[in-house]
């Protein structure tokens, strides 16, 4: 089946979500309206309507794709040992989530603010995010691969490598802020993973401890000072 | 001098500031207009334009006290070693910032967009606070707090107590949005403190860990699962 046949017989509703994500991704949701929308697709604002009643239900679908997408990512396998190779897939994966859907973490708190629906399901998407997170470092520990840590410890732990997978697109939007050229890639968004690196380091067992620190030089950011 | 004798004689441009400030963190500053601002100071639309052309200047007023007042919190000490008790001030009095000025990493990244001088200088104050985290990690290290560590491991580090403590705020939201009363107390912001404690833990060093240890516990935040 080509391309060209595929976006013949795509359903206009998704049309619709296909279009809104990359105009959100590339212009900040806060910039684009339904008549933008509408006219990317050469559409009528009638049209459109007659599938989303507004921004916000599109804003609440893409999140529904964005939420099945991470959860996909994060299912663990539930008989084998976790490794570092299936903690840098966890990662990879993660952060291409982040990439597709790169305009919802930075004005998060307003669509939020928006939308009832969205910010209960947000809630518990984190919680759910957190507690996968957890869960990795848990079986990472079982399998050696992490030194034992109490409970409420690999909790904060998770806690900050949230904060940090999260927010790092923000930061560096703002660390290239004012440059000529300040279009952020993917490979650059992907040196986060530098970062969350840096935060399981200290608690790598020592006979992984090499393979990590060759990773971390993987994934070492650009300097952008 | 009473309170109120200085409310009087204190600048309309002042009291702008001031209001303005007040109602972006209530409100959000999205849902603030330079109307709302007038009305809440009983002022006409017009005398308010006298002294700022538009809310991107209140914006801009706004931030360069922020950032005055961070950057009088981040001066140290040029002579003395610098103890667990400078660190814990220096976290306290930047989680101080961050509740006064708490709109403002909420819509940061609109916020910039917005205005090429705020971006400008968004960026340096980013460079500048991460360099003055950078130099304490390294004072901390020279007077024994610390371990020894390499110079990018502290910047990477730096960045990540950065992440912390800049999206706390934004996180706090999150988790406890959907509930029925989802305030944000000032003490709620504080627990943040102790993500930064978690993060610096693993390389404090044994004689102080103890110390610590005890600090993080003050820290400790309310479960909001």
């Amino acid at each position: 089946m080509s391309v060209r046949f595929k976006w013949v017989v795509m359903k206009t509703k998704d049309k619709i979500i296909l279009a809104s994500l990359d105009l959100f991704n590339e212009k900040g949701e806060r910039n684009v309206t339904t008549n933008h929308i509408a006219a990317h697709l050469n559409m009528s604002p009638g049209n459109l309507y007659y599938h989303f009643r507004n921004k916000t239900d599109i804003i609440y679908e893409i999140f529904l794709q964005y939420e099945m997408l991470v959860d996909h990512y994060l299912r663990l396998p539930s008989n084998s040992d976790l490794t570092i190779e299936h903690m840098v897939f966890y990662l990879e994966s993660v952060f291409d989530g982040l990439w597709s859907y790169r305009f919802f973490h930075r004005d998060l708190e307003y669509l939020l603010d928006c939308d009832q629906r969205l910010r209960r399901d947000y809630r518990e998407f984190t919680m759910r995010c957190m507690q996968s997170i957890v869960t990795i470092l848990k079986r990472l520990q079982k399998s050696g691969v992490i030194v034992p840590m109490e409970d409420d410890f690999v909790s904060a732990m998770a806690l900050n490598v949230w904060l940090a997978i999260t927010n790092w697109m923000a930061f560096l939007k703002t660390a290239h802020a004012g440059e000529e050229n300040n279009v952020i890639t993917k490979d650059m968004l992907k040196s986060g993973i530098y970062q969350v690196i840096i935060l399981e380091l200290p608690y790598i067992a020592e006979g992984h401890k090499d393979k990590v620190l060759t990773l971390k030089e993987k994934y070492r950011p650009q300097p952008f000072v």
